[in-house]
């Protein structure tokens, strides 16, 4: 998919609906040489709004490729009414991955919830298990959209390996497990975040940048190299509309650019499925 | 310390030697408060040299402020009998903190053993529970070579939020937890490594350098600008005399460098025992 000036292709667009078509097309094939009914289990908790959506893509997703989805919605609970369900669920040799919608609403202890999930069946990534498997860069699931993006720049033959990569933002769900991530692939990595001083000096010397702030226009063209390749995970909703964190007049000047919406956000709900059947794997022994 | 060029003052040494003395000051006292006899065990399996003279360091360093070390040593062993000892160290009440020397044999299971350690008895920071606290940022402990190193900038006041710091190499004793404990201290964190291209791009541009390699000579005076801080982890043996990863040309143009010997060593050893502490702290409930 190219962004055309006139007749001229200027910018590729990454598209992450193309990626995850072709990708889905491999696993639906691997997931239907499977006897047994693969089922996950998806954990939710009290009202909130950009969960609910989230959760409703998950399913359908999932149902897409034949992954039965139990969703287990609580208006009100306790850490330990939590722990127990999932050292349930654990145990239960019917379930092959559970999936907790963060955030949990305050009164629930979100880490202890997370690491009572058999790494073999943390579809997200998010137990202390699996973190320091990516640490150590030994197999283990990787946290969905991290995977998503390094999925994406290889389904686009992007090289990564020696490749200046300068990652804007430091959460666990996104910066820190990209570091880690992409230092495993041989990435140099540059990690930025709301103290870096002079971010421009960051991103105008980046084969590859990667944006997950959640702030509209943070990346303006000046600040970037016309080489230089974009990963836009920002969701912004403005009067109704979804864009990322990339300015509009990037999209002339860069090499390649995923768009905001079907960029990374397909590619993240597609991990969700690429993990349960790592975790099947894993637990099978298969792998 | 500084060193002089004639009669001008040009580089900073960072001594570990001076920082350590002073820091180990304040645990002395906070260690004689304390009305129990601390007491932690060193495992150390077959006949590495370098570990023999570490081990040995760590001792000393233990014994000189009233910290009680027991070493048992094996001269073959199995991933099975360090487990069962370990875990009744874990049990032990009057065993503060567990250091197993690495590299263990290759007939061990490294991985296994060290996350047997109860993680409020890991001195060294290296189980799953400890990494995954750095990850998210949590209290925990901080492998020792890293967190020397931070202790030595804030003791030299060398300020960390917002500094650009290059880190040279990415293992997992010193190059990862670096990345993730810069991090959260607020630094924009460059790590480098052997597939880097063009090191000098990714040097030249740091406030703050600091290389765990093991190439002498590595770094050269071209590579750096003139107000940077250098943080020398290299430790290199030649022809019986042991030096860093930077280049001597370095010393005249850097602002401040770390000796070596005598700059990130002592301040490992030292870590021990302060990590040794927090463990205790952490037992305690007292933190």
């Amino acid at each position: 998919m190219y962004n055309y000036i006139g007749d001229k292709i200027m910018t590729k667009l990454l598209s992450g609906i193309e990626c995850r078509n072709k990708l889905k097309e491999k696993l639906t094939k691997k997931i239907n040489k499977i006897k047994e009914k693969i089922t996950i289990t998806v954990i939710s908790v009290g009202n909130d709004e950009a969960s609910k959506i989230y959760i409703k893509n998950k399913i359908k997703e999932c149902q897409s490729v034949n992954i039965e989805c139990q969703h287990l919605h609580f208006e009100k609970t306790t850490t330990n009414e939590l722990i127990n369900l999932i050292t349930k669920l654990n145990k239960d040799k019917n379930i092959t991955g559970i999936l907790v919608q963060l955030p949990l609403p305050k009164n629930i202890e979100e880490n202890k919830v997370i690491n009572t999930i058999d790494y073999k069946k943390d579809i997200d990534g998010l137990t202390k298990s699996n973190i320091a498997k990516l640490y150590s860069n030994q197999k283990g699931i990787i946290p969905c959209t991290a995977k998503g993006i390094i999925d994406l720049l290889e389904y686009n033959k992007i090289e990564i390996e020696g490749k200046n990569i300068t990652i804007i933002g430091r959460s666990n769900l996104v910066g820190k497990p990209l570091t880690l991530a992409l230092l495993n692939k041989n990435a140099t990595v540059t990690t930025c975040h709301s103290k870096t001083k002079d971010l421009k000096k960051h991103t105008k010397k980046a084969d590859i940048i990667i944006v997950a702030v959640g702030k509209p226009n943070l990346i303006k063209k000046e600040m970037i190299s016309k080489n230089s390749i974009i990963i836009d995970v920002g969701i912004n909703r403005i009067n109704g509309k979804i864009s990322g964190d990339i300015d509009k007049s990037v999209y002339k000047k860069c090499k390649a650019i995923t768009p905001v919406p079907g960029g990374v956000g397909p590619m993240t709900v597609y991990e969700v499925l690429s993990n349960t059947l790592e975790c099947y794997e894993l637990q099978k022994n298969k792998k």
